[in-house]
């Protein structure tokens, strides 16, 4: 299969990690999004939204959308998992990975902040907006692991909301937002030791760019 | 189980529609968003991240996030299912449902436009922000829809995707976006005549104001 992603995108980073974690090979097709190939013909024809991360299956059927690609991954390729089993647990799980992938990301991604600029912003407004709203989401994640056992944000198993914190955390940095949360901070810490985590990283990725 | 939600809010009805047409019974704890209800004590005790929908099981365990609630409500309760059995067409229907949940619905909710007020945006920046963060996410679902039957987004079974389709084209209309994708508006009368989706509906919530 072939991952269409960019390095700096989060979102395909996290389903690098996926396919990293459980083990699946894919090729990678980078799309410079900085660059605006995202927009152009050949990318298009295979996600009409624009948008990485796609992967495309050897079936030539192409599925988008982080999220539902890691459902699909979870699905296809159970082993390790990253859900537990208990349907309570899971939703507790999909609820962070939710806050970054629906409160968050979305909010701050590329298009959104080419909008604000468009609407007279600077660089120092463009960030300021980034980072309110990647605080009150990890704000949000940190109520909702509270309580949890570590080293990770449920226990002692890699899961979806670990797998969607970790990418964030580097936009969080990027747009200068305060990690004033110390758990999320010892998450990172124990996902950057697994090997997984280290082959998924951007700067592991050949379109990395310092 | 309580759902705390709001009439007009599109994450809340996707909930009750999903609990609506499964047939779980369910009382209704309205929040009401225009009055700041969320960021009161009681509310933020069950969701402190202050967001609707919340669904307080009977176990006292509060479930957050639609999608979560709507994967916890499929895995628990089956029948009439909202994702297809395979993987792939699983997948197919959740990048629909979350183009509406992570790339629409959050660019376009309560706080992102407050936030744009508060950059000195008018009312009418504030609805054009809005109506193209809707229509280019209703262009990014048709694409995804093209070549499925009807009558509904993925054949004669409703599922994810027209539980988060329908809401958002209430959205779009308040906010004036162009809906110039008949084959979406096709789906949106079929749902219209489900007797859950009249039951979910805003105006036969509790808390509706006209």
């Amino acid at each position: 299969m072939t991952l269409y992603g960019y390095w700096r995108s989060t979102a395909s980073w996290r389903v690098r990690l996926g396919l990293t974690i459980k083990g699946v090979p894919f090729d990678t097709v980078p799309i410079h999004l900085g660059q605006g190939a995202q927009l152009e013909g050949g990318f298009q024809a295979v996600n009409p939204q624009g948008f990485v991360p796609a992967l495309t299956l050897d079936d030539g059927t192409t599925l988008t959308q982080s999220l539902a690609i890691l459902e699909w991954l979870e699905e296809t390729h159970p082993e390790p998992a990253l859900l537990p089993a208990d349907p309570i647990a899971r939703a507790q799980v999909r609820a962070v990975a939710e806050v970054i992938a629906c409160d968050v990301h979305p909010v701050q991604n590329l298009k959104v902040l080419k909008m604000l600029r468009a609407l007279g912003q600077d660089q120092d407004g463009i960030d300021a907006w980034a980072a309110r709203i990647i605080e009150d989401g990890l704000e949000a994640c940190d109520a909702l692991i509270a309580g949890q056992e570590g080293p990770f944000c449920f226990g002692d198993k890699v899961t979806m909301a670990d797998v969607l914190l970790v990418p964030q955390l580097s936009n969080a940095r990027r747009f200068g937002a305060e990690l004033r949360w110390p758990r999320i901070l010892e998450i990172e810490a124990a996902c950057a030791e697994l090997p997984a985590f280290k082959a998924a990283a951007p700067e592991a990725q050949p379109d990395f760019v310092p």
